[in-house]
């Protein structure tokens, strides 16, 4: 159980809305089945009465104390120069003195974010760091989209580094060869578009290395179009934010309508295993959460709601691009100049 | 029947993928239910063959011809130039000649814009005519977005002008009192966005006569947090086809699970009429299209997949602003120097 060799994932135990309980229940659930060590950080006293209620026989972990939290609501910088002692900004530390390996986090997104970046430091090449999140699709493989929300303003260029190391993990964690570039536009023509994303379309052209088909609408997200879509950071959150609003609608209405008659009401019943499927399968819950490219450690970020399972799936996620080296393979890239 | 006062609309017959078949279906049916008179606008011989397949008794129209059609992908501004004889182009000019009030049109958007805007004029004052989209919700009414992509790229003062068309749109047609005006970003907080929505929330800020209610993350777009909802229209096209995508996805993976076992086949077959419901309610044929605001002249621009009960509702929507003086209402505004 007790290697040198094994993979040590650091978790902020008091980040999320359902923090510590979800949290450590995932991470004791996730570290079992992956095979991981854990480091829990956050109030030790919280985390050991949720640690009291599990089964942790066989586990190998560490509770690593930080007494102070971020909210949703605080200004990410301020919020991780002024609580060193937070949870995230020391589970971030824990990366950092290569303690740990991966990074856990779904509290506020911009702190986990902005204290990996300050704490691990940018990959050397790199000029920003930004979040893949990971798109259910009805094709075979899920569509990774770069920029989610790390920058809000972007220029052209920043969106190829994003377009390579998004393509890095693709191959590297959804095991797709060459994948397929898109950039996210309002029509397929590559006259289609705003000014930047004009610029950008013209300067993805030009990167022969970059395996890029063109210009992606939003509604071929989903369907298996392309691999990998760029875009700027308030693009990409609008239409992560979009999807989850309209996913949420329609099975809210579904339930709505379902309740108007007995036939729909008996239907309802039959489908209700299937209908959990699709919500598990368009749910970020299956895929863990979004991975913040571009700095040096693996920095995982979950959903503000992560219930245990998506936690446990934030950990298969971390011990993936661990064990696949995303970041060696990005500091590789930058190596050869390539990115 | 035929009355002076008749309100009469000039449809673009040619224009879509189920043109002139749905088309001109939907105009009949649509004609009949709110009683307007009908300008069916292409190829006679092709709309003649349509309504020997109808019944048209009662129903006043006239063919007006319009031999040549642009395509949806042909450059919009290109296509209006050259093709003058375009079914969208004459269309437009019977409602800029006043001998229609209002268009529908569902082929190429671009075209059907720019054919508006150059036909029937801008209103004075308005800088820029924006698409206005009409999202279905889980509240009692729907959400406007507005600009759903008629200006890729925006300045905020274009964003003030989209509100108060916006809002005049809410409560002419959807009887909406005094509309609450959101901006789309990517986090509630006023501190969050891209230097574009920064500058906007503080010029919406200033605007005490729009009923300015903070921003607006896309997962909000569906829920009756905001009335209505402005935005570039880069980024509302993105959205707008982004929740299409997602609404296509969950359908065909829920027609796909339900495959897989005989309980949820039988369900299937329970829920159906449910799940029509559902589809109907979140389609945009429901409300059968989306509305050009800042023209002289009321234009509602069709769905590219628009069928006759999309057409038959873009004909309500039209005749309700009509009805509505949604033009003149705007006019008015400009007047009053509020927009």
């Amino acid at each position: 159980m007790s290697s040198k060799q094994q993979i040590c994932i650091a978790i902020d135990c008091m980040g999320g809305d359902y923090a510590p309980q979800e949290i450590v229940k995932g991470a004791i659930l996730g570290a079992r089945q992956y095979g991981v060590a854990l480091q829990l950080v956050g109030q030790p006293d919280k985390i050991q009465a949720e640690l009291d209620a599990l089964e942790t026989q066989g586990i190998q972990y560490e509770i690593v104390p930080a007494l102070e939290t971020i909210d949703m609501g605080e200004s990410p910088a301020a919020a991780i120069r002024k609580k060193k002692n937070a949870s995230v900004v020391v589970a971030s530390t824990c990366v950092a003195k290569g303690m740990s390996q991966g990074l856990v986090a779904a509290g506020n997104t911009g702190a986990a974010m902005a204290a990996a970046i300050f704490n691990m430091g940018r990959i050397e090449g790199v000029d920003r760091p930004a979040i893949a999140v990971v798109l259910p699709t009805t094709y075979k493989t899920p569509c990774i989209l770069v920029d989610a929300g790390a920058n809000a303003d972007c220029i052209p260029e920043m969106l190829i580094q994003f377009g390579r190391m998004g393509s890095i993990f693709s191959q590297a964690v959804l095991q797709v060869k060459n994948p397929r570039i898109g950039l996210l536009n309002i029509g397929e023509e590559s006259s289609k578009g705003n000014s930047f994303a004009l610029s950008t379309y013209k300067l993805l052209e030009q990167h022969d290395e970059l395996n890029f088909i063109g210009n992606i609408e939003g509604k071929h997200l989903f369907d298996g179009s392309a691999d990998v879509v760029v875009c700027d950071g308030y693009t990409g959150n609008v239409a992560l934010k979009t999807a989850e609003g309209v996913g949420n609608m329609v099975m809210s209405l579904f339930k709505e309508e379902t309740q108007k008659s007995l036939r729909a009401k008996a239907g309802a019943i039959l489908v209700k295993s299937t209908l959990r499927k699709v919500k598990h399968k368009v749910s970020d819950e299956e895929f863990g959460g979004a991975l913040l490219l571009g700095v040096k450690g693996i920095c995982v970020i979950g959903h503000g709601g992560s219930n245990a399972y998506a936690i446990q799936n934030a950990i298969r996620v971390t011990k993936e691009a661990i064990d696949q080296d995303v970041i060696g393979k990005i500091e590789s890239k930058v190596l050869e100049g390539c990115l």
